[in-house]
């Protein structure tokens, strides 16, 4: 009898293939075909410029359709990495060169870089929790021991990093990096404060660390004051900043791009294998961003605040007195809701199939274990009366799941 | 004095960061801006499709824009996987079903997937030597010890192979893959004759190991007889394939994939950090490729033929009676030089760069050493009528670099 394949390939399997081997790849959930899409961070596909993707397509094969279609720059079209820093400075009063990005397939392939640069199995890194599951998973592959702090009204709580810190000191240990997500923090919601910026970058400097500070709904702000990035107010070249087009243009075009202290950039380049980061489809959303970014981000502002609002009213209209507590994101994707106490998570997972509603269980964004009783509902995806109706099918599964 | 950013954070850079750190990315060549542009793989300019580009974007768009523009599926889009299974069995005779593919961005890329899954630093692979300089940058990036076995004119010495797989097992260790470039071997050129593609298989057999098969040229032959891949003759699920659309299509749209057992997808798959590769990218060349794949490839094998016969004249006019051997690939990009004895690298350096012509030193293709005696010359990117004026310059400068 021929032996099946994984008995033959299985012990080759490297140290960090191990890491991973046998658990299932991304978010189990109930399978279902949801009518509500409320899991995944999928942006809204009515807004995505269809013609206008042609048009810059026509106009990159015209102008520059050679250097399209061949091998680009190792550290990423330089067109694109100007167009960052220009939305940098227009959105965030953030001055970087070109110099500083370093351009990767998406924010999870940035976030992975700078992993494979910094992170063996076995090191400490402190994270949120909760935390975007995905970048948990990229954490994961890299084998650290994952050191989790809260995350409150002002975002990542610093009194609990610097306890972290100072009890891997006393082991004679070093923190790796700090991963935060500074803006309307995925899953939970808060845009981290001022003081917690401040106090962030200068605990990486006293305790010898990076940051890594995740980025990827900053512009999409519906209402608030934009407050500076940690990378505008570290002065020792400790932190590495993640961004994304994925959810201002499109994730399909798979963009993304860390950036970081000039000096650092050759470690990550050096986890880019092949001819440069999407040579194409850099300079088709390069020229159509150049033209139509800030209109386009203005755009989407509009769209996705109506679709906050439409899903937080549907969840007030059924939720209220039951002790539910609901966040109120002052910009991005989600909403993160404390189910009442008593709720059966269990319970809850069968009714939200039988609505066709689905959501992001709260587990997945803790990297050792808990939130069990919190949820994730994305409003990006489905139109705001949708959002609306689904978030009070939603709703009504809760409290059919609570205490009788 | 705030001292500079590289001594903050060397001390935290990862063990693979530091395999490569200091090392500069990329081939280290004399600094020019080269007339004859013999130096790298590039694909040929004026073949690239770039209105069918244009008609293929809009297509997509029209039909699967939505798809195109947000997360795709973690293995690929299946479009492409279907089409790659096409054009394995149309050009090979070769037939793979979707599930055994899986895409990257671009073959490097495929081929680090590879690697991540198998090989962790300090173990032992098997190369050929010479071998592609790019794939040697990513092998040595994984850390392994790479031991390597000659190629002759029918492609990797199998005896070689079996003396050092044997060598490992009297050590009580174990070769984790053995890497070969199967058609028109670059860079030295031979297509593996099919008595040893056998005899390759029943070694990784025999000795429990993988194969990890490059053919990023295979469709591109210009004469000979097409041979069975070693995928197609491996009973044992030990062989993983990379091909690439960067030399039927071009570079640009960094589109790769490993075809491989179905078991092992999923421990590649953990090594893709976000979104799906390339949704919108995959889509459409996809959409290009389905319309026009055998037409376009068939006018690419005259383009690149005509290219190759140029360069050989030219080099055959001016070297005749030197004891220059040069290689006559039956496909592919490049040419290989064994050079005349005696001849001086350094000034043959500095000569071609006053002829301003680019090409490759061959020690870059050799992991352990060695090589000082070979160039390797890329026809794929000039016109004809410059591969044969910038052949008989560098030809030239070769008879100049001679012993006097």
């Amino acid at each position: 009898m021929t032996p099946r394949a994984p008995d033959r390939f299985e012990p080759l399997l490297s140290g960090r293939a191990r890491i991973g081997w046998g658990v299932p790849v991304g978010t189990p959930r109930p399978a279902m075909n949801p009518l509500y899409e409320f899991g995944g961070g999928f942006p809204d596909p009515a807004s995505f410029p269809y013609d206008g993707m042609v048009e810059a397509t026509a106009r990159v094969m015209q102008s520059e359709g050679a250097a399209a279609m061949t091998y680009g720059e190792p550290q990423g079209y330089r067109g694109l990495r100007e167009l960052v820093c220009e939305k940098y400075e227009r959105f965030e009063g953030l001055k970087v060169e070109p110099e500083n990005i370093i351009v990767a397939n998406g924010s999870g392939h940035a976030l992975a870089l700078a992993f494979s640069a910094f992170v063996d199995p076995g090191d400490a890194v402190i994270s949120e929790a909760p935390a975007f599951s995905g970048s948990l998973i990229t954490i994961k592959r890299h084998g650290p021991q994952i050191l989790d702090v809260p995350v409150d009204a002002e975002g990542i709580v610093t009194a609990a990093v610097r306890a972290r810190l100072e009890a891997l000191r006393r082991e004679g240990r070093r923190c790796k990096l700090i991963y935060t997500i500074v803006n309307f923090q995925n899953p939970s919601g808060p845009t981290q404060s001022l003081r917690r910026r401040h106090e962030l970058v200068e605990l990486a400097h006293e305790y010898d660390t990076l940051i890594l500070e995740d980025d990827a709904y900053g512009e999409l702000r519906f209402e608030g004051e934009t407050l500076p990035p940690l990378y505008a107010l570290d002065r020792h070249g400790r932190v590495i900043r993640a961004g994304t087009l994925s959810k201002i243009l499109g994730a399909g075009v798979r963009l993304g791009w860390l950036a970081a202290p000039r000096e650092m950039i050759p470690a990550f380049q050096g986890f880019l294998f092949g001819g440069g980061v999407s040579p194409f489809m850099s300079r088709v959303a390069t020229s159509f961003m150049r033209d139509h970014m800030t209109t386009h981000i203005q755009r989407l502002i509009d769209v996705y605040r109506e679709k906050r609002d439409a899903m937080l009213r549907g969840l007030d209209e059924v939720l209220a007195g039951t002790g539910a507590v609901v966040s109120r994101p002052e910009g991005g994707f989600f909403l993160w809701m404390k189910l009442p106490a008593g709720t059966d998570q269990r319970r809850l997972a069968d009714l939200a199939v039988d609505a066709r509603v689905q959501y992001t269980p709260g587990p997945v964004f803790f990297p050792n274990g808990g939130g069990d009783e919190f949820i994730r509902l994305a409003f990006s995806f489905e139109p705001p009366e949708k959002c609306y109706e689904g978030a009070r099918l939603i709703a009504r599964a809760i409290r059919a799941a609570g205490p009788r």
